[in-house]
């Protein structure tokens, strides 16, 4: 592992590295931000963080704002990149901003050319925690969540692993993504055709196929002012499957925020909060 | 003016700006976040930031995480860009990053190409007040702030118009710029070979001279693990002529901080209160 960044911060740390992922097959680049209490020794847990389309380790280390309330809980977060990277790697052939580099998706893909390197999932799920508990002063506790594209990610990886992770949070996530433009596109390319191997990534599906074995605690926060609500997000979808299968799911719409990290912003103090809440 | 961007956080609101500038005889951008009290219609005070090399409105407002301690404090806060823009404006034959766009230094050039554009002093201290307490419900109360290049403006400008400025305060500042790589390379470019002319410009000098009407408070914030500490910053020269004149400056080093960002993160909450004190 590379350090490629190291800055103090609220009196603890952000690092940045990159190494080579087995999963991936190339280098990938992650950030941590560990609390000034790891410094002492003493361990913490882990918050994932999955960003959405477009974004790199970098977007949520810079522009959430979460390091002070993450110091104060005594919280590390760890946020991979969203796709592998690297002038190897397939792209989309049209370079679009919602498919290939940058939308990895946070699955396994099983269609060529994805499939060698568009693994992650296992990375993120596998690969990246042993590393992370290996090299540095946390536990075993896991909490994961994420934006948008990292949404859908928080809430499938977490559904699908409610033995890894106590508590799952999203902003603004993609919750049916079988069913909106982004998803559809995405599962075409990386998963194939078959739909039948879509609804594995599909948290509404998950939820409503009680594809879990525990239902953990999940906090969703979505502002009215975001541009992708009616089109691409479609909360209801989540909100009608927690409800009728009593998952345990707070759903939260807050007037006038969009889809920008200025939303992140202003309530991922809470969502921090919430996870705390769940680590023993 | 045209507005570029409109965003709910923290309960207030971040918005971008677009208009035409007599100053810089050019289209500026600025923004302006606003806490959620002067929605009710209550006017707030002020506080100025200006930005570093290479930055634009959006550094600070994306990666300061100043906005609740903003918010709660009841205090706008306006950003504006570094340089005028454009294809028009001349600007550093090597396109390097310290000189030119980007890189206004906070002053009034007076010498060609420059001196068309580049009256980023006149710009700060005169045409974006009026703006700002023209269009928004602000007070006339202001504090400056800044970091590194921008420290040197929120220094210079608020020792040069103490009349208009209740408070100053900088991270890691420049602040002897006759004296610096930095300083010399834009005080030659803007201002010419004349060494007098640069003295008006030079947060140490003025100090020096007693060049202000009323000895603000001032608050600078520098960080031990900065790569241009020794180099560019040499915050030594200022606590020399601050001590040497009696001047209410609270210098405080912090271990271990860099010139990134995070820093800036790290202490804003306290730049904010120590220019809440001083707004009557």
């Amino acid at each position: 592992m590379e350090l490629v960044a190291n800055n103090k911060v609220v009196g603890g740390w952000h690092k940045r590295y990159r190494h080579a992922s087995q999963t991936t097959d190339c280098e990938m680049t992650f950030a941590i931000f560990l609390p000034d209490i790891a410094s002492s020794g003493k361990k913490v847990p882990v918050l994932y963080w999955l960003s959405g389309l477009t974004c790199t380790d970098e977007n949520f280390m810079q522009k959430a704002g979460a390091f002070k309330a993450a110091n104060a809980l005594g919280i590390a977060i760890v946020a991979p990149d969203t796709s592998p990277r690297g002038e190897l790697i397939p792209d989309d052939n049209e370079k679009s901003y919602d498919f290939g580099l940058g939308a990895g998706f946070y699955l396994n893909a099983t269609q060529p050319p994805f499939d060698k390197h568009y693994q992650m999932y296992d990375y993120i799920v596998k690969e990246l925690p042993e590393i992370i508990e290996s090299h540095f002063p946390v536990t075993t506790q896991r909490a994961i969540s994420g934006h948008s594209m990292g949404g859908h990610g928080a809430l499938t990886l977490g559904l699908k692993n409610s033995d890894r992770y106590t508590s799952i949070s999203a902003f603004s996530p993609i919750v049916h993504p079988t069913r909106c433009p982004w998803g559809i596109k995405a599962f075409t390319g990386y998963l194939g055709n078959d739909k039948s191997q879509w609804e594995d990534h599909d948290a509404v599906l998950l939820m409503q196929n009680k594809q879990y074995t525990t239902a953990r605690p999940v906090l969703v926060s979505q502002g009215s002012a975001d541009n992708f609500l009616d089109e691409q997000l479609q909360p209801w979808h989540l909100q009608k499957a927690a409800k009728a299968h009593n998952y345990p799911l707070q759903f939260e719409q807050h007037e006038g925020y969009d889809h920008s990290y200025f939303f992140i912003a202003s309530f991922i103090d809470q969502h921090l909060a919430f996870h705390a809440k769940y680590f023993a």
